[in-house]
């Protein structure tokens, strides 16, 4: 067999770069750390792709502002300013979605994960990203807030060319069964068992 | 219990704000992706915290240039620009320790990851970088190029506060025994199973 040939080349009457270049639906799950971390890692490569990065965080404690906020957010402001990179959005459940006028009203955490995964459908429609980084959107999921199968059909008739990263446990089987790579980030061992907690610049 | 606490507190005679500022030992190990890009997003993380970041790629292939490099040396120059973030520095292995006057001139690899090993060791000693991502160093401690007690006992006698980042697969189980926090990444299904080469933006 010939170096760098995949060990099986499947049937689906696609070239090998039409298939190289298939846009991939990526999930990082499990218990361990660097689930979102390795996301946004993902989502810093992108950037310097030029793609169009949109970040969408599903959970309550995004009120807070990250670091990886903080650094892709002045990487878009970079691209503005000197064309380098690709533009990057981050909008968070927590205080209300970014797009919405009226910030800071929701207070059924069930109907904001709805309301954000109807403007990602919009959004994947229109094809204004190039990389979806939907952090722990595992988790309306696992809660039935958002609909396991809709999400699978909508992602699976996406058009164009846009990946798209899904964080945190738990993961539905119908989810992984849909991703076409998925990493399971398992907790080997972890400070907080020896008694220390979260610090700066590790945990946020 | 008290909410917030560890489940365990340990008599090492700390206080919990020494014990939560200790320097940490990471180890990303597994079969699976994301090692690498977890590591980088730590640095960014770091770097957004004004620390000084201190990468060391031990492969060949790091003769290549990631999209991380790019992005954390711009971030760097965006440090000395404006005195955002923490300083960067990337060195490679691959092409030649960048730290050399004469570049490219190792045929030895071994060699070379050894003596990318001691400048490391003179870097913990002055304190050089708060964060240095040590990628792919399990492979120079797994063919024995460079010593696994040595580089335990160097990383647990060094000296201030400066966090460690090991990645790769294969990871000696001292390492691990010395590591305060340990994920694995086990791949779950990846895109080359199904005939998939890899792409741009995803993998580099």
């Amino acid at each position: 067999m010939p170096q760098g040939q995949p060990l099986t080349v499947p049937e689906d009457g696609l070239s090998t770069r039409q298939r190289r270049n298939r846009p991939l639906v990526m999930v990082h799950t499990g218990d361990g750390k660097g689930k979102s971390t390795a996301a946004f890692g993902v989502a810093l490569r992108g950037w310097n792709q030029g793609w169009r990065i949109g970040v969408f965080q599903f959970v309550k404690s995004a009120k807070w502002r990250i670091g990886e906020q903080t650094v892709l957010e002045r990487l878009g402001e970079l691209h503005r300013e000197t064309g380098e990179g690709g533009p990057v959005e981050w909008h968070k459940m927590g205080s209300g979605w970014s797009w919405r006028r009226k910030q800071g009203e929701e207070s059924d955490h069930a109907e904001a994960a709805r309301e954000g995964w109807e403007e990602i459908r919009r959004r994947l429609a229109a094809e204004t990203h190039d990389l979806y980084v939907l952090d722990e959107f595992t988790y309306p999921l696992a809660w039935g807030w958002v609909d396991v199968d809709e999400v699978v059909s909508t992602l699976r008739d996406r058009p164009g060319r846009q990946h798209v990263v899904i964080t945190g446990r738990r993961a539905d089987p119908r989810l992984l069964e849909a991703a076409d790579l998925v990493t399971e980030m398992s907790k080997v061992k972890h400070p907080m068992d020896a008694g220390q907690k979260g610090q700066r610049g590790i945990e946020w």
